[in-house]
């Protein structure tokens, strides 16, 4: 096995745990945050910045870079980590949830997914045996099974077959995945139905990945539910492998993550944000692209020590957001970066102290949450 | 004089000579480039990013500012140094040239230039004294007279007019300015036509102004037009003050410039055409965002030092380029600006080592030009 995943510390009164996951690119520390880099570029960001923020590890996504600028031709270049200068580890997503949020671009059965790009129409088709394909030609450090994420709401007996495919297309992934400097790492699915959800965790444990996914979540349910499955799912989880819980990244999840046991985030959601001219803060997200800011000469955050923080304004932030300045979003993504490699931080130092319960309830009790 | 300009030497067998600019907040080698910051950032460049490049001195532009945030708003922060956190000199233009560049959204007369807003079509008015007073408010080390840049081609008749106007105008800005902190340069005009363009010169030295602006060239005349009326003006021009050949920037037109005797130029050609998948080497203009460099995992330039170079290949910045990922023009300005800092250095030591023909043949020679 190419990933070595050493618990730690496990907390005295939550489920939260301390981690380390060792790659040949290098060492993780669980909790951990992925900031998403799509395209092999975390948006507007060097990888060299992305040291700086204290990203241990970044994600690529399968299915863009199939379409462009291409895995064989990542591979020439010698793989995603040396094609974009980042020689820290990588996770790349199977195209799994892209290519299901195609909608009617994509026709799902048991062989595959056939899909047409979003790009220029063209006919696609992924199986669990390509997906492994192009992210072995990808070469990040950890790769994910090719699943079926079931869309939200979706009634039992389409959530049922769709985690029974999801089953077998892991089992398929699992035989085709050739690389050994690879972890390969099953999904969980199962919807909202905690019943599924425990059963594919079975199923998937039984083929015995380097860990696990928990996918299909933060798909349009309330916050709550999504924590209602986290709570009976997770105890049943193997307590020896990562847990990643996709596509989650709001700060208050990450803290409510973390104290049900999930190990590793991934969200495009502070980067995005970032473009869009808002920036987190304790108190919640902030809309700095507002006219209330124009003449606040103040940093974003009086108390962070990021680079934007350090040497920049509200006011000259909103002015170059307002006149479309690349800086603009090179600056609101540091922060949003720097606030959840901070926060990452800020949570496992408090649980190998073993106040994460404090430390939990004064954050969610400030921060205003995802408005 | 806020502003100490010595000549350190003169090259034995080339107009070229080589300086220092003293201003408080800091030194410029001379000659130089100044890359340019329209709205209070140079394209894609954080500050930082800027004095790794060696930038010594950078622009503002008066029309832009004034329009957004306002240049009061840039007062109230302490100026335009500390609004953009930009610790060295700047030089802001009068705002003349994008009011002229307006077009049929402005009128001109004796007082000054009424305008449209490119923007919203609002209605403003900016008039010698009303340029002074902007750019007192944005502070910058080094501003520029409020001139009328006369279009090219213009007959004689309205370029004589335009340049006995720009010279009553010069006057009142040198009678309106009042800022000790700040050097305020005239602006020679007079077109093509070399006697007036004399004219211009002597009756702004006249006036005696910390510098003189060459304004109205690179406007769409032929570059050796351009040259001719350089080796025609600049012998007239006092030695003792800088001369700053505004808005040209190509390789080709630095070298045959500073030959000439130029000692400042800006222009928003690097960073231009950097934004536009385009990056300058010493074989001239390369479009990187073409297909022949997808599969070339080679630098820009092998010798080129700039973070691009020591760290990106042609193929992964063409991807970016074509993905629209912001890196990929973070990456091409971070090159093109290297590119022509260290053309600068290089032209300075060729001075100072009393080698700038040689050097100036054995440039041309190989650089394509501006395809």
């Amino acid at each position: 096995m190419p990933l070595n995943f050493t618990l730690t510390k496990e907390s005295n009164n939550t489920r939260a745990r301390l981690g380390r996951i060792e790659t040949k690119h290098g060492v993780i520390q669980t909790p951990v945050f992925m900031p998403v880099g799509t395209q092999a570029t975390v948006k507007t960001l060097t990888p060299h910045e992305l040291e700086e923020l204290g990203a241990e590890i970044i994600l690529g996504n399968t299915y863009h870079l199939y379409l462009r600028p291409g895995s064989n031709l990542v591979a020439e270049a010698g793989g995603l980590h040396q094609f974009m200068n980042w020689n820290h580890p990588i996770l790349t997503d199977s195209g799994g949830f892209q290519v299901f949020s195609l909608g009617p671009l994509r026709t799902i059965i048991e062989e595959g997914v056939e899909f047409r790009s979003h790009l220029d129409g063209s006919k696609h088709f992924i199986s669990p045996e390509k997906s492994m394909e192009i992210q072995m030609e990808l070469g990040a450090d950890i790769i994910m099974a090719f699943d079926e994420c079931a869309p939200y709401p979706a009634d039992r007996d389409y959530v049922k077959k769709s985690k029974d495919m999801t089953t077998r297309w892991a089992k398929r992934c699992k035989e085709a995945h050739k690389r050994e400097d690879q972890a390969l790492f099953g999904i969980v699915q199962g919807g909202m139905f905690t019943d599924l959800r425990r059963e594919s965790a079975f199923e998937l444990m039984e083929l015995d990945f380097s860990g696990y996914g928990i996918g299909g979540l933060s798909v349009g349910e309330p916050k709550d539910i999504m924590y209602e499955v986290l709570e009976d799912l997770i105890p049943v989880m193997p307590k020896d492998k990562p847990r990643y819980l996709m596509g989650v990244g709001s700060p208050d999840c990450l803290v409510e993550g973390v104290l049900r046991g999930v190990d590793m985030f991934d969200c495009v959601w502070p980067t995005r944000l970032g473009r869009h001219g808002v920036v987190i803060t304790r108190q919640g997200n902030m809309t700095i692209r507002n006219l209330p800011f124009a003449r606040d000469f103040t940093p974003i955050e009086e108390d962070c020590n990021c680079y934007t923080c350090q040497n920049f304004s509200r006011g000259y932030i909103r002015h170059l957001l307002k006149v479309n300045e690349v800086l603009g979003i090179r600056l609101t993504t540091i922060h949003n970066v720097s606030f959840l490699t901070r926060l990452m931080k800020e949570i496992r130092q408090a649980i190998a102290d073993d106040t994460l319960l404090e430390y939990s309830k004064e954050f969610l009790s400030v921060f205003g949450g995802e408005k």
